[in-house]
């Protein structure tokens, strides 16, 4: 056994394989192997993945074990009941007293098909003029595949798989333990992660998480994140009558619920972005020199972005867009009363509906926000219900609404200078000859908090474009961030320590 | 001929034939066909009546002509180029002098299959405990008809056959001419009948019109009114990103369209049903004398209403129902932006839409709102377009909405003291043995105007039940409502002169 070892230590190849070798040495493989490394995108994308249908979760998991095990992973499925399974596979490195564990998540956003160009789980590969493209053709690297889940959040996965086999290619092997852990319910709030926390305490525990989720800078350049805002959502209900009323009829008389739910919302909330509830922004800390520091380095994209996304106006009042997104937010997801257009009737509607999702900065928990934004609702003369409110509710008082939070976590930060803050940053430095841009925090959410425990370093590492359309119709994946997503998989796995 | 024309006259009853004799009569009619009538009008609720869905429309108005023939009627279709036919018929009564039309519609306002408990053109009767009912049963008065048009707007018509053919088993015979007019687009806004009046003249022609439409009041007593609002409606859209922004990378920066829209709303008209725009109310004239004495022989039923609809509050700022409907209207009929619920994702929307109804007043014209409100969205920095807008608009302007005018039209009023308004209500007084209340104006829209060329006296004529759920899922008739309806047009038809 002894001599075995040895022997097969000494056919390993140097461990100190450099960032720039190993990343062209997986640019080689890749190149080789583009067609194979799209199709299996492909094949992952076209099983369902809404974190509440569990048939296609399952069977997303299970092709998930199957494509680790066939890259010598120790893969198997962790379960917390009535939970989607969490993908877990490691690959230890031999002398490697350092374990880094790899997050990322299966399942993708709820879909609108009818808005989708294509079908959300019919991926297709589409070039920039937007005529599909076959496979089996040669690739532009502007290519995109159209898929839900395309860039959030598969794509890393398959990066990270290809990285793997680019790693063999070349004969080199990991320099710490990887570890893999994929969530199957991140867009719907990761209700059980911190359940999988408890459970799995040795499996879910690592000396630092490389969180493999959201994009890349909107300059196409790279960048890291080391904290999250946290999220939380909120469903509101306001009534009008118990029946469907004749506008003609009873219109000035009956209260329209449409007009009760805009006016609450715009209590909530004004045109540039400022959240108008009592105490809201009591919690937030201004930044630090050196996160002010690191959003310098960033070069200022917002007049493009305007440009891009045909804004004739902006909101926050003249702060840039990365600054904004590390302040409170409070989005409309969604507004839903009567009917518009070919449906519309001269009715006044029984109810009206409202979709709000919060999110949080560091010291701002899902609690303080519930109670915030209950006490608001409760001064604008409103009685708050948790169901369906009975015509005796409805009567005895003047508005009533319902209120549903959804499951929500808070945010989290990570130093900037911990050595291996330091190490993901240079590593990638010496892989794409340029240095990263280093956000404070990500505008988006993931649940960093709860890998942050025992004060675990945790690092956001995206590879996905921004312009990806996550999270509503029409998600794509450039491809070239794909192949970017290879080489800098390929070194990190080798030169991390 | 001459013999044969006295012989003739001779075999007719006496033409005074009293309200309460002939009401009777119908009465017994009734009871005795019940069925019949019942049957009659599911069948022709079975025929979906969409005004833009021409092919069924047609079907509509054949078997409205069929029906017509079958009661001796000279039934046939007026036609204007890409409207649905008017169904028209005549019955002259002998020697009469005086003509008197009777106008419906035959058409219906859109549906939401999802919302109906039972598809809205497959009719069923069901108990006031929801249970389905038999046909061939006995039929409780208390029984209801669900189906788009149950009451609006197809019972008046089912209810003047059956008072046809309870005129012939009495051997009683009208006392005026007899002109029928069924429109097909009324739920549509009425957009050709202008164009009938114009190229029918001599059809569309009477010495009065009895416009059968509407509900009778909410303690189930008899109206008749003597206007009714105008009304027009508009589509109105707001613009966010280009495409579907994640609201957590550019939440707080990329404004949000729906929270565009419930500004603009907002800024439009408060919680109490006041309209807020400049000079909206200018063309207000205050009640006369006379219709203050009409409404105030109305009682007031706002408190039975309010606890029949679960209100717990009303708008109006203390005012009566009856009084708030003779005043202009701003209702949202939709709103749609986004998602909520199960479909709710955390995006920013590229669009939010509503709608909304106008309801205008004497002197109010479609004409003058649409300047109104335009000149008050232009006044809060929106710039107006009509088509969906490009990119370079988008960006040119801080705020672009696209607005999109429904067809409308005027409110009207007829004098409630003239011979023809005084008769329609004694007569109705005799059958009934209670006098109808008499309403200025209804709260809802009919095209009155039209009727109204060379001051033509237009009086309304509603039968059906204020709790019907018009223009919304679920629509439904009382079946007491069609009985009263049957024995009203039997004695009008042979009492007016």
């Amino acid at each position: 056994m002894k001599k075995l070892l040895l022997l097969s230590l000494i056919a390993l190849p140097a461990l100190a394989i450099s960032p720039v070798e190993v990343s062209r040495g997986a640019r080689d493989y890749r190149i080789k192997h583009e067609r194979e490394i799209v199709a299996e995108l492909m094949d992952l994308l076209a099983i369902p993945n809404l974190a509440s249908d569990s048939t296609n979760i399952e069977k997303n998991a299970n092709a998930l074990v199957t494509m680790l095990t066939r890259r010598g992973a120790d893969a198997k499925l962790l379960r917390v009941e009535g939970a989607p399974p969490v993908v877990y596979a490691t690959i230890p490195a031999r002398g490697a007293k350092t374990t880094i564990a790899f997050y990322a998540h299966y399942d993708g956003q709820p879909v609108d098909p009818k808005q989708w160009t294509t079908p959300p789980w019919q991926p297709v590969l589409r070039a920039p003029n937007g005529n599909a493209v076959e496979l089996s053709k040669l690739i532009d690297p502007e290519t995109r595949i159209y898929a839900r889940s395309a860039s959030d959040d598969k794509a890393p996965i398959i990066a990270m798989l290809a990285a793997l086999d680019a790693l063999k290619s070349v004969k080199a092997v990991p320099s710490v333990n990887l570890k893999f852990a994929f969530e199957g319910e991140e867009e719907a709030g990761s209700p059980h992660l911190a359940a999988y926390f408890e459970k799995y305490p040795a499996e879910m525990t690592a000396d630092a998480w490389m969180l493999c989720d959201g994009p890349v800078h909107q300059s196409r350049h790279m960048q890291l994140y080391f904290g999250a805002r946290g999220v939380t959502d909120l469903e509101i209900t306001a009534y009008g009558p118990l029946r469907p009323l004749h506008s003609g009829h009873y219109g000035n008389w009956a209260p329209n619920p449409i007009v009760t739910l805009t006016h609450l919302i715009d209590s909530m909330r004004d045109t540039n972005g400022k959240i108008l509830i009592d105490g809201y922004y009591d919690d937030v800390t201004p930044l630090t020199g050196a996160e002010r520091d690191a959003l310098a380095a960033i070069p200022n994209i917002d007049d493009d972005l305007k440009r891009e996304l045909a804004l004739g106006r902006v909101e926050g009042e003249g702060k840039a867009l990365n600054e904004l997104i590390l302040l409170p937010a409070l989005n409309l997801r969604g507004f839903l009363g009567g009917h518009v257009e070919e449906q519309a009737s001269n009715t006044i509607s029984t109810e009206a509906k409202a979709s709000i999702d919060f999110r949080l900065v560091p010291a701002e928990t899902p609690e303080k926000i519930r109670e915030r934004v209950e006490r608001h609702i409760t001064a604008q003369n409103f009685f708050i219900v948790r169901e369906t409110p009975d015509a005796a509710t409805r009567i005895a008082h003047p508005n009533v609404v319902k209120l549903v939070w959804g499951p929500g976590y808070p945010a989290a930060r990570t130093a900037m200078d911990l050595p291996v803050s330091r190490r993901v940053a240079n590593v990638i430095t010496a892989a794409q000859g340029v240095p990263p841009y280093l956000l404070p925090s990500l505008g988006g959410s993931v649940p960093m908090y709860l890998f942050q425990r025992g004060n675990t370093p945790v690092v956001g590492l995206p590879i996905v474009n921004h312009d990806n359309n996550q999270h509503a119709a029409n998600e794509n994946l450039r491809i070239q961030n794909l192949w970017d997503g290879v080489e800098i998989f390929a070194a990190l796995f080798t030169n991390l320590r």
